[in-house]
């Protein structure tokens, strides 16, 4: 059990010691445990800001020249694993700031002119959303070519089309793969907006109304890769929109991939027999022998509701709160933190098994015969030779049930058969009757026949070259 | 009680009849009593259908002249209230189509020749969502520029800026108001994105597969604004990503609402005094005599949380489900329908109440007097004047103590008094202690000096125009 | 679109009459057109209010019999459907007490004595909330009633039972519908438990800090069949605990009927082909027709994201809100009423469909067969002759192999096959080799054996009485 | 950012090698790393098991005898923080028990007769959070304690009561801090159900259908102080009700901590000024020396997000699952274990905060007189004198006007001024129109009448004393 739970819950139930309750206050206040991870980021706004304030004649050469150098050891410390973190300086901002100052002196006191921690973290907290997202599209961008790799292979696999987990019409295997492409596609799409719009610059709204000094701010965004500085140093303090915008983006990719996620573990059942997941992606028992579960679309499937969690957390953390900096904000940071790195990792799994999965064509095929799929192409086939819809519906429910009472497909019924329904029935009517007829025939952009799945291969490979 | 659990609790312990029941699920799975809304899309996308199929050749000139006429009579009957809606067709595709074929006879039946009511559906929904977004964006900017108008009314009021609730430092009314009015461009923004993310037809992707007839995507597309067809079929028929995205993205605003909200309600409250709002949007009690409640601002902070549920209903819907269309997929209805109109009104109130509320700048400014708000700039005017930050931080901490010791405000201290402290204090710091002077010293872009303000509402409206 | 979208977005973007306005509003806050579903409870309460009020000489006889009679006529007014709802009244408490008095004059209006609204619509929310339980508790404890009769049916019928949607060791279906039951047995439990906590009466709260007559709270929650009064004015006027953990009981619920609405769903799939749903809970497909759609379980599965949504909308309405009664608690009662009929209506229909569901058992059994289900028992079995755990382990893995060579079951091999693996391994292996012996030796509570799901199923019986 | 991110961002974007994959995949899958905080219980329940196998005659008590040595060490090289957890057993269990066999030797692989994972860490978590449930109430009764304590020194202490954040009538200080422990009186509640609904050993339903060993299941469950074991194996292994449960009543917990919190945070405002927190409690500004910030209560706010945030994770995690055990499940315990944690620490903060909350009675008896806060005494007292309701009711909104333009509260108005209002006001009308005397004629129970107030807090104190 947690740390605060053990050392709190038996010794605590007479009378506390004040100072007891003072270190619990102080670790249940500080950040630094979660915010270490801001480190990076922390130091390259310093360094913009530090270069500002030099520029501007604010600070000189010789403090800018004393904290580049203490911001350098610093950082060599923190990745070297060396850094003393301290719980007492609350926060990584004062933790580096602290350590700044013992190794360069009053320059490292200076550093915070003109600025507070409410824009500093601010300001952090978007240089490392942004590069968090540049991961994740890495990440997206394999899986997505993977798919396409993977539907190209597949152009021609016939598989039975689903509704209501029913069959219901033959479609290919590479089809059904380019649906999650696209899936995926509006998710990247998402996330570059979502950048795209945090990418201001909040340094310079110091603690909440602005700073008197003569700042640059147009200096420091441009430093940092941002786009413009923000427009309103209140909005600038109090603003997560960025946190909540991307985790509702996370979120719908983590849905898409939770959908992958089913119809994996649908098609791995012993029923269902579409597909072979890797060894690698999946588990034994340790009491049944002759288990292989898919383990890691399972895992992902679940994970859906984490993120989705996160962003109920961030959107409800946000709700009714005043302007402008509220200590409430220091929630924002661990759902952000946990659902970048579940979906990029979910992202990353993904992105190395889609392209080890295998289809069997054969299972697919047989699947694809059961229920007359192809009735629908019988009742398209007799409207085409002039029959209104709703005949061709009656006409088709016979086909349907003469076939059924003798354990057939409506596809493997005889001409004569057919035409003992309906006299416009001609030998033409096979090829729209088998499987390959079928998928063929839906020769439309967006449709299933394979040189459309082609052609749509391609293009998704374009769009994907151009991102 | 609702009429199901009325006429389903008492009598139906004993035994129940077979046809009570299907009663029951004919109404459980029928979606006419909240789709009927989409009457309106169902019918444009109808007649864009009719003519691609026209020009395509699939439907003769005389059916498409006589399915545009009884098109015509439906929605002048659903127009006029006068249309009968039957629970037995389920929903509003089926009710119009079968009413069609009453009125103009087969030519009603050939109208579904290669659609399915998986592509229509999605079809309707994108139409009704983009005219939704648009009627929204239209309060909301409606909104924005009574903000922007008040912002400039109260360029130079002065008031409390507060973080943790706390007073901090002083800011102008007006820059307070612009930080509303930079959350809400960001979530035109997003609501812009999400317009042309889902601006694309998914007409002719029929049941799942696409359809054997040789239709035209790119026409109806075009001819119902669209901008492209979609790239997939089976992925049209299962995506509601647009429903999702759109309730995010209304989620976020409504959030945005509530912050506006409570600090309404706050600043209503006797204890601060800083606003009156309009009694039309206010009510009195039935007890108490003396009472004019905050209602609708209220009202809104509380609906924040209906429409994040309805984001929260719309992701656990969609997770885990197979493609392609499952009948879960009628849920995403209710949902979004009301996070349309919860929005749309939220909006539509505010818009109307923002540029009624009226300032009380001399409570304002009472306020902004307690607590040493220009602490922070005697501070800044030590550092100019060559102190280490650290120094000047002890020095005006000095400062405070003795003010308080007279029950003065930190600004209200003799310069003698401020001398005997620092001997580099001379009688411009008055400048800055002042109210006026620190806000007139937070004179960089974003900062809340009244010459920032005045030039940060031209350009948010030069913005608000360009949209 | 809503009427409201509809009335104000195309007339509404230029100057708007303030009358049009404060229409809006009064709808925008009014309540009556979902709470008039209190009605029935609202009189309920004005009468023990009344009663009481009489008892203790605040109200006279007189009045008090020309109260019951108003209300008598209002009830009668309201069933019929006669009833004029005024948005002008707001609420259905006021839109009652002003037709009251419209019929009985002056006395209607000291019916108010002591009360407010505030203490009045907690009264009526808990007494709908109760019943509604009670409703519910009604279905669910049919389905559980369907459930334990459908377990009794198919205690010997052998189905796989699965984890990770892979075959893993046989189960009786019996044993899988008791499972059923016992998540809906927890289920029953919270919402008892629910009414329990709930069952307070807060009449005599008034607006907030009680009230200067002389009333008598137990007589008023004794008539309304309350355990006791509330403790806490403030608390009574603001607490909507009720709602979330009734809502909280029904998403739990709605998560169970969720799961089994996934397994019916794929057992329903051509591909497991387990059961049978009977068609009038299925729907066809207007251009498929072989297709036999499940579309309640469909339905119920997509509405647990509806009732969770829910629920997140009423914590999040309560986070932060100060104490007592705010205007945002208006917002309770949609979500509520919702919850109540969507679980309502989601239990009576399991509750219909449950019994008529049909198992086939040579499917189920067939499919039991495959991925050597019993290989687990042959390692038991080996455990008991003797052998360490891991080297039975190993032993049956090379059965397997050599069961897969031959393209068996391990069930299958000869017993000189399986002696040469081991030699401990006599002719009494096969009991434990077979789908009946695997099931009949888990005998023990809780375990699948065909006698213990009887006993369970008894057990399951006597506990149902017993609530 | 996260190893994760950091290890396969960079350098994966060309080639990988499978072993890195390989690697990244048993972490992904991996748990030890969050559920090694079960160890204890796990240790636990794997000596009652051993218990039962031997009684059981399944091991020898020999065997026995090694397990408990050999889990005696594991526990403490866990408890000194000297065992070496391993990423490639994946989990607590698999870590524990391979060390075990490190050291008895072949007993350790004997434990495992007749158990698997699957009921393993369901027993594992239903102690762990049995466990937790019971700190977690001993925090919450400590802080109802303080409640009541705070309560009755406060019975006399006049402040405003507010509907809508307006004033609407007198209430003590002791009466609003009962509301809160009533609130946490129901919390306490739901928590002792949901321990004893979940206190049932799944120990005995092995990976999902029970096992062959004639095990004993009664005994575990009594030996862990279980209340008995569970009904279904299918059901043990698959169900996470208890931790949604738990959840659910954690996340209502923390939403009445948050309301708490709101107004502390009001009443600690400048402009408020009702109550004074420790400094312990509060946080200064690195820049604004002027500053005391709330930061207990305001972190506490924003926690309330968080914990229905893994809410909404733990039951979109259940949504669809059928049964039995599927990896997903392994999500529950990271929003669990959290959930617990936050709950824990929020409650001990204010249970340490709340003792030492100071009130300021000047301020909160100057905000009581503001707005007329005793004209609803007014109108009662006409009442009582035979005026009818309405009647008095436009009498007192005269006095309103009378006051309002004489700058006046109405309780301050002359006796001739109000009998000129009413000839039925007499000298007694003054009783009423004070705060003591408005706050003492609420004198029922659950008014606000200092006798009420402490007769409460005695019945407070007798029911917490009664848990």
């Amino acid at each position: 059990m947690s740390s605060s739970l053990d050392s709190h819950t038996s010794q605590t139930w007479g009378g506390r010691f004040s100072e007891a309750t003072d270190a619990f206050v102080q670790e249940f206040t500080a950040s630094y445990s979660f915010d270490h991870i801001l480190a990076h980021y922390d130091i390259q706004g310093s360094r913009a800001h530090a270069d500002m304030l030099a520029a501007s004649g604010i600070l000189s050469s010789d403090d800018l020249k004393d904290i580049h150098r203490g911001l350098d050891q610093v950082l060599t410390e923190i990745d070297a694993g060396e850094f003393h973190w301290q719980v007492a300086l609350e926060d990584v901002h004062m933790n580096i700031e602290a350590r700044l100052t013992e190794i360069i002196g009053d320059a490292g006191k200076r550093l915070h002119t003109g600025r507070s921690r409410n824009d500093q973290v601010a300001t952090d907290i978007r240089l490392y959303l942004r590069a968090a997202i540049n991961s994740i599209q890495g990440q997206l961008r394999r899986l997505r070519a993977g798919l396409i790799d993977q539907a190209e292979t597949y152009a021609d696999t016939v598989m039975p089309g689903f509704t209501h987990l029913q069959v219901a019409q033959p479609v290919t295997f590479g089809h059904h793969l380019l649906a999650w492409n696209e899936m995926l596609a509006r998710d990247d799409g998402r996330l570059t907006d979502c950048a795209e719009r945090m990418n201001q610059c909040p340094l310079g709204a110091a603690a909440l109304a602005g700073t008197s000094y003569p700042i640059n701010r147009q200096m420091t965004a441009e430093a940092l890769g941002f786009t413009a500085p923000t427009e309103n140093s209140l909005d600038s303090v109090s603003d997560r929109d960025f946190a909540i915008e991307f985790t509702a983006a996370a979120a719908i990719t983590m849905m898409h991939l939770s959908r992958m996620a089913e119809e994996m573990i649908i098609w791995t059942s012993a029923q269902f027999a579409f597909v072979d997941l890797p060894d690698r992606f999946c588990t034994g028992s340790s009491i049944m022998p002759q288990k292989k579960n898919p383990d890691v679309p399972e895992l992902i499937r679940g994970k859906a509701g984490r993120v989705q969690g996160h962003l109920v957390a961030l959107i409800t953390l946000m709700k009714g709160q005043p302007l402008a900096y509220n200590k409430d904000n220091q929630e924002d940071k661990e759902p952000l933190f946990d659902a970048v790195k579940t979906l990029h990792d979910s992202l990353l799994a993904f992105a190395d098994l889609v392209p080890a999965m295998k289809a069997k064509p054969d299972s697919m095929r047989r699947a694809a015969s059961l229920g007359h799929p192809t009735a629908t192409d019988l009742a398209d086939y007799l409207v085409r030779k002039g029959v209104a819809f709703r005949d061709a519906h009656e006409i088709v429910g016979t086909a349907v049930g003469m076939a059924e009472t003798q354990g057939k497909d409506v596809g493997e019924l005889s001409l004569e058969e057919l035409q003992s329904l309906s006299g416009l029935i001609e030998s033409d009517v096979f090829e729209v009757l088998t499987l390959e007829g079928s998928v063929a025939a839906r020769d439309h952009i967006g449709g299933t026949a394979p040189r459309q799945v082609r052609a749509a291969a391609e293009r998704a490979r374009a769009k994907l070259s151009a991102v």
